[in-house]
C-alpha cells in the first residue's frame, strides 16, 4: 500500500529498442517504482503493439493501477502531430499510428517521440545538459542516436528527419555506413558498438598475443562490449582501439561544435562505459581543432541516466503531456 | 525629389566584407534606392568604423536624409544583446562596442550581425528561402558563409559561434583548413573561391593543352574566378574541377540534410555563378547518399539575391528593428 501511495501520478515510459523494450513506471521527480523488460519482437506490427502494451500494462499494476499517462520512445521517424510510425529501420512500425492504437486500447493520454529525441529530453530537462540553450546527444550503441537542442527548443526538421547524428560524413569516400543508409563515411561507420566490434577483430588478427587475439583464438565473439571490457581491464591493443575511436568521435563531436556552438555535448549509449578512455581523446581533438570561442566553452560529457535514458525521456514526454 | 519620395522610410543595410563594403539605402519592399562601394580599410580600427559611417552617409543623402535605421553585417562573432563585435578573422574588429559606436554618431537605431546571418535573413524573409521552418545558406566565397534557419527561428549557438558551415569535418585528417580554423579536413578547404583556385592551378599543370593550362603559361593567376569563367566557355578541364567540387558540395550537403532535415538548403556567394555545373553534381550525391524521406524532399537551389543578399539582409535587420 505504501508503494503504491508513494506512486500515485505515475506515468509509464517505454524505450522500445530494435531487440529489447524497458517500461518503467516514474513519477514526477523521476523515480523510477518498477522496471518491465520485454524483448521486442520483430516478426510483425501487432506482436510489437502486444510487446508494448503487455509491459506497459506491468508496470501499471505494480504500482496500483493509478497511471496518468504513457510516453513511447521509439527508434522510427514519427509524425509530430499525429503520432504516426513513419518510417523505421529496425521493426515492422512503418505507417502505424502508434499513439492512437496504444492510446484506445490503454484509456490514457499517450505521447510519442523519436528513442532518441526522448534520450535528448531526458538529459536535457533533468540529466547533463540540464539548463543549457544549446545541447548535443550523441547515444553510441550498436549505430548512433542523435538529439538537438538549439535555441532552447528540441529539433526535429522540416518532416521530422532531423538530428541523424551518425550520418554526418567525416571520411568522404571512406567505408560504406553500415545503418540503413546508403552513405559512405558516415561517423556511425567509424564510431560506434559496431565499428568497436569490427576494429576489435582487426586488431586480434593483428595481435595474437594481446587480450584480444587469445579472446578471438578461444572462441569468443569479438564484439564492441568484449573490446570495452578489455579496454577496463587495461589491455593495451584494446585501449589504443578505443582511444582511436575516441579520436573519431572528437572529429564528429568538432564538426558539431562548429555547427551549433553549444553549451554541452552529451555522450551516452552502451560504449561510454568506457568513460574517460574514450571521451579523453575525443576532448583533445576538440581541443585542437574545433573553433574558439566555442571549443573553450563546450563541456563533452557522459550522460546521466546511461541505459535508461530513453526511458525516463519517454516518461518526461507523459509527464509534459498531461503536466 | 520624386525620388526622395519614393524612398521615405529607407533604411540603410551595409555588408563589410574583408576586402570591400557594400551600402544599400533599402525600402520595405527590398528595392535598393542607392548603392555605395567602399573598399575596406583593414589597418585600423577607426578606419574601418569611418569607411561605414562614410557610406552610409552617402547612401543617407543619396535618399533625401529621410532614413530610419542602420543594419550592419559584419564578418565577425558578434555578441547578440549589445551588437559587440567580439571575434574578427579578417578586419581589426574585436571586442569594438560596433553598434553602439555607429549609432552615437549617426542618431539612429543600429542592429549589427554576422554577415552570414545577415545573408540567411534576407534569403528566408525575401528569396529563396522563403516560408521556409527549416533552411540552411552556404555562401561560397573566398572561403564558407554559413547560416540555419531551425524551427522557424535564426540559429546563432550559446555564443553566437554557431553556423560556421565551412568547417564542418568531411575529410578526417584531411587537407590543413585555410581558414582560421585549426582544423583538418574542413568542407572549406575543400569547396570554396580559394580550393577552386588551388584545384585549377593543379590541373593547369598536369594538363597544358586545357584553356586553364593556356592561361597559366601566359602568366595569368588561376584564381576561382577563372575556374568558374572557363567553366562556362566550355573548358572541358576546368569544368571537371568544377564538377568535383560540386560533389564535395554535395557531401557537406548530405551532413547538413542529415542533421536537419531542411526543406531548402540555399547556395549563394561568387562561386554559384558557376549555376548548374556546381549544383548538378552536388544534388546527384544527396539524391544517392543522403537518408530517406529528408533526400526526396530536400530543395538544393542557388541564394535569390546573389552577391547583395548581405546587403539586404542587413537591411532587413534594420526594417525589423524599427518594425
Amino acid at each position: 500500500m505504501v508503494a503504491a501511495a508513494m506512486a500515485a501520478g505515475c506515468v509509464i515510459g517505454v524505450d522500445l529498442g530494435g531487440t529489447k523494450l524497458l517500461a518503467g513506471a516514474v513519477d514526477e521527480r523521476l523515480q523510477v517504482h518498477h522496471r518491465a523488460y520485454r524483448l521486442a519482437r520483430t516478426d510483425d506490427t501487432t506482436a510489437v503493439l502486444e510487446t508494448i502494451l503487455d509491459a506497459v500494462l506491468e508496470a501499471r499494476e505494480a504500482v496500483g493501477g493509478d497511471v496518468r499517462a504513457v510516453g513511447l520512445g521509439i527508434p522510427c521517424l514519427i509524425a509530430p502531430e499525429t503520432g504516426v510510425a513513419m518510417r523505421c529501420n529496425h521493426l515492422p512500425l512503418v505507417d502505424v499510428p502508434v499513439r492512437d492504437i496504444v492510446a484506445d486500447r490503454l484509456g490514457l493520454p499517450v505521447a510519442v517521440d523519436n528513442d532518441a529525441n526522448a534520450a535528448m529530453l531526458a538529459e536535457w530537462r533533468h540529466g547533463a545538459a540540464r539548463g543549457a540553450s544549446d545541447a548535443v546527444l550523441l547515444t553510441l550503441g550498436t549505430g548512433i542516436g542523435g538529439g538537438l537542442v538549439v535555441g532552447g527548443r528540441l529539433v526535429r526538421g522540416a518532416r521530422g528527419g532531423a538530428a541523424e547524428l551518425g550520418h554526418m560524413v567525416i571520411a568522404a569516400g571512406g567505408l560504406p555506413c553500415p545503418g540503413n543508409c546508403e552513405g559512405r563515411g558516415c561517423l556511425e561507420a567509424y564510431v560506434s558498438g559496431m565499428a568497436l566490434g569490427r576494429e576489435g577483430l582487426r586488431v586480434a588478427r593483428e595481435a595474437p598475443d594481446s587480450a584480444l587475439g587469445r579472446a578471438l583464438a578461444a572462441g569468443r565473439e569479438i564484439t564492441g562490449a568484449l573490446v570495452t571490457e578489455l579496454t577496463h581491464d587495461g589491455d593495451t591493443v584494446a585501449g589504443e582501439v578505443m582511444g582511436h575511436m575516441g579520436e573519431r568521435l572528437g572529429i564528429g563531436i568538432t564538426t558539431l561544435v562548429n555547427v551549433f556552438d553549444p553549451e554541452v555535448v552529451v555522450v551516452g549509449g552502451g560504449v561510454i562505459a568506457a568513460g574517460e578512455l574514450l571521451l579523453g581523446p575525443a576532448r583533445e581533438v576538440v581541443a585542437r581543432h574545433a573553433l574558439r570561442p566555442a571549443r573553450d566553452h563546450v563541456r563533452i560529457v557522459p550522460a546521466r541516466f546511461g541505459a535508461e535514458s530513453g526511458m525516463l525521456g519517454a516518461a518526461v514526454l507523459a509527464l509534459e503531456l498531461v503536466g
